[in-house]
């Protein structure tokens, strides 16, 4: 239906990207975030047909899909909103100190943007991490063109988010080249894009080994540049003693909810289960097992997700000494991801790296270590995570410091009685973990910090305050908060 | 006179870093910043006698060094202050709302640090970019232990600063291992490191090559880990036409002393000058030669920068349409440094990559452009830098908005009517820029912001207020600004 992108069709995307950066970047942050409000508006305005669009090429329900696009709404909204208020920028300011030795000059830095940005979107979120997603609003708020490669999971959905934001870029005479929107199933035409001189940042939503290629793309050019990638993780929950004695059967509806949230189809999905042989351990598993047993399998987002499924689920279950507990005993249909969930003890899990893997769909492991030590142990043997959880009362907490310190050392969002699944968008979240959940700890992707990721410093210096831009001023004529000689303040210098 | 440390010696390094590290993360800020201090003391306690040796090693005059020590500790008292201040952990918080469908949990974040960092010191400067200098003081602050690489040029001093920060240590009862100090002049020491799965984080300043040679390790680990190098640029500095009419001479004689300034031995030395054909070129040429023949040759660190700085002038003067303006006709010793000035054309420079090279020492060449269109095409065609210059009236600026928009998007610090040399240690103040000059445009390596390279934000979700870390209670005990609910606040919650 859509052919992928010609190298020529590449090369006047990046060409014209280039160009409109050199003009957006210099717009104010009002404009940025008039646009951004715009083209949240334009995909309120895409109605029903965007929502039966995206059923129809992901398979995911109508109420998921309305939510995910009011998700969408409210970031670029949200994001908007940040963007003119300015914290982001980290706007200070040192004046100058004539008499010392030597002078000091006045100096004053703020945030400024990168350049143009290719956006990968990923499959499970065909709104809120793809076209008009978290990247491509944290971009344009950033003061990037966004160049968008359409995931062909969805393609035709990705083509009316496009085309809502070429509405609101004319609607708000945003320079051409601002959004460009790439077709290409290939291999080619993502290293085509990442690999461009004139692509200044990468930002990328999906599996390991997509995300790991295009940060080797990035840093292997002859210019280096930070791709941001979100790979996903196996998000460990560890149920401790004294909770669990206290709440096994409520902590296994718990997780059999979030298991199967969504066709566990989530980045957030708790993988991983983490308990100490005991009778609690023993009920929870029972619990879970029957529960899982009862939910009724849903429809992976597409064959090719649904197949994978499959094979990895199976591969996992093939391992020694994995075993079964349960799964789903309703029938499905072809493309169902049917729920199941497996068990191993602790040293079986601390032997074998491919239990450590992410099995994208409805199933999770339920790990049974013979003590606190060995659970200690597989918390230090993790690999970087996007989320970890602790199912723990007070006294499990205070009791047992270096599991704490332990788990809290690999993850991006450590949670304390509640479940990974469901990302709130706002300012305190971090989406982001140690490598392998992504490419770099120290950026986010949710959340309006997630602008960060495609802006950098200028310092000025010497420069006389009628030529500064108005972030930096003396008078403030943004309001913005700044930090003036060390302290913050939203005062005039 | 030193080994270079054995395998054995360097996997004890990094294990007992990795122990020291899961020690001092968890330390108040107020520790952090205590022991911070404490080198900061111990360094200056030691007196003539490190000054002496850095004398020795180095060829850098008595008052430079002097100069440099107090930097040294200005800078580790600094970022202590910072450290303990708080405002880099960009602590942010959201509070709980129950009754939003679904129910949105609390969420607090903050930064913590990323684990032990591996340094490279400066060669040019034996305390401030070195064994204590701003990478270590932003190392420190982060949380992390650190594991110093001993530059080979100046070991003894290494040595030296190596035994302060021990001695600070044990009286502030650090753990064991929380500072190391490694010898090797071999690539394969660095490699070591840098490659070692403990290692979290690599601070580096110095070449391109040693740089880009770390850059590329620590991304084809396993486990990529963030390197931040800061390799140098040749700081552009371009004449406006009104500006360079009205004080041609004035600038040759500041620029005079800026290029020969420390023998030309500053990664902000400005090595490339660029003006348009006229008078007032002529003028400002033959003032600047004029002056230089008349500054006297010093000697340079050592025998090995001396050489490369004859080799690699020898180079640029050697280019085609490329001509010596006037040297220093002062009487030179062995492994001086002797001042020089070059001359080429606008056309001569965008057809030669060579020249774009930095020449590390007392050189700068003069680009004269046909006209302002080919200054333009100059700044655009010009590689990633520290700093960048405008000598400039108003008129000049507000005239010439593309240029000043091209030479604003290739730098990291951009300097209106003053000398890139001299790089003040401020909140404000950004050391870095694209690339080459440094491998992330995003981070700073001078300023209490350089802090941010060596730490990540966790989110934590649900937490009991008495559970979560100071910097995070309603109570806010540390009273540092946090932002709550979408506002910069000092206020309890």
């Amino acid at each position: 239906m859509f052919n992928d992108a010609s190298t020529e069709e590449i090369e006047l995307a990046m060409n014209e990207a280039w160009a409109a950066f050199h003009v957006y970047r210099k717009l104010p942050l009002a404009k940025r975030a008039e646009f951004m409000k715009t083209i949240a508006f334009e995909l309120e305005n895409c109605g029903d047909a965007l929502i039966h669009t995206a059923m129809s090429e992901t398979n995911l329900p109508e109420a998921r899909l309305r939510g995910e696009r009011g998700r969408t709404i409210f970031q670029l909204n949200s994001y908007a909103v940040a963007c003119e208020k300015g914290d982001w920028l980290g706007a200070s300011i040192d004046t100058a100190i004539a008499d010392k030795v030597p002078p000091k000059p006045d100096i004053r830095k703020m945030l400024v943007p990168l350049g143009p940005v290719v956006i990968f979107g990923a499959s499970n979120f065909p709104f809120a991490y793809s076209t008009a997603g978290g990247d491509t609003a944290s971009a344009f708020a950033a003061g990037c063109s966004v160049v968008i490669k359409a995931h062909p999971a969805h393609i035709r959905t990705s083509q009316m988010v496009a085309g809502a934001i070429l509405l609101a870029a004319e609607k708000c005479n945003m320079p051409k080249g601002i959004f460009a929107h790439i077709h290409g199933a290939s291999f080619e035409t993502g290293k085509a894009l990442v690999t461009h001189p004139h692509t200044k940042a990468v930002g990328f939503t999906g599996s390991y080994t997509g995300g790991k290629q295009l940060f080797d793309w990035g840093n292997q050019r002859k210019e280096p540049i930070p791709v941001f990638a979100e790979m996903g993780s196996i998000n460990p929950v560890f149920l401790l003693p004294e909770k669990l004695k206290n709440a096994a059967a409520e902590i296994a509806q718990l997780y059999a909810g979030s298991i199967t949230l969504g066709v566990g189809q989530f980045c957030t999905n708790p993988g991983l289960i983490i308990g100490i042989e005991s009778e609690a351990l023993q009920i929870f598993i029972n619990e879970l097992g029957k529960t899982i047993q009862k939910i009724t399998p849903a429809p992976m987002l597409n064959p090719g997700i649904a197949g994978a499924y499959v094979k990895n689920k199976a591969n996992a279950l093939l391992q020694e000494d994995v075993h079964l507990i349960a799964a789903s005993e309703i029938v499905s249909k072809e493309n169902d991801g049917l729920p199941a969930i497996a068990t191993a003890t602790g040293q079986t899990f601390l032997n074998n790296p491919v239990l450590h893997q992410e099995v994208f769909g409805p199933y999770s492991i339920v790990i049974r270590c013979k003590n606190m030590a060995e659970m200690i142990e597989v918390a230090k043997h993790l690999e970087g995570q996007l989320t970890a959880t602790l199912m723990a009362t007070d006294a499990d907490i205070t009791d047992n410091d270096e599991l704490v310190e332990s788990v809290k050392n690999i993850c991006g969002r450590f949670i304390l009685n509640n479940v990974p699944t469901g990302v709130e968008v706002c300012l305190s979240m971090h989406h982001g973990g140690p490598f392998p959940s992504c490419t770099d700890s120290r950026f986010t992707s949710v959340g309006a910090d997630g602008i960060k990721r495609f802006a950098r410093p200028i310092a000025f210096q010497n420069w006389s305050n009628h030529l500064l831009p108005d972030e930096l001023k003396n008078e403030n004529p943004l309001g913005i908060w700044r930090t003036v000689n060390n302290e913050l303040t939203r005062s005039v210098v």
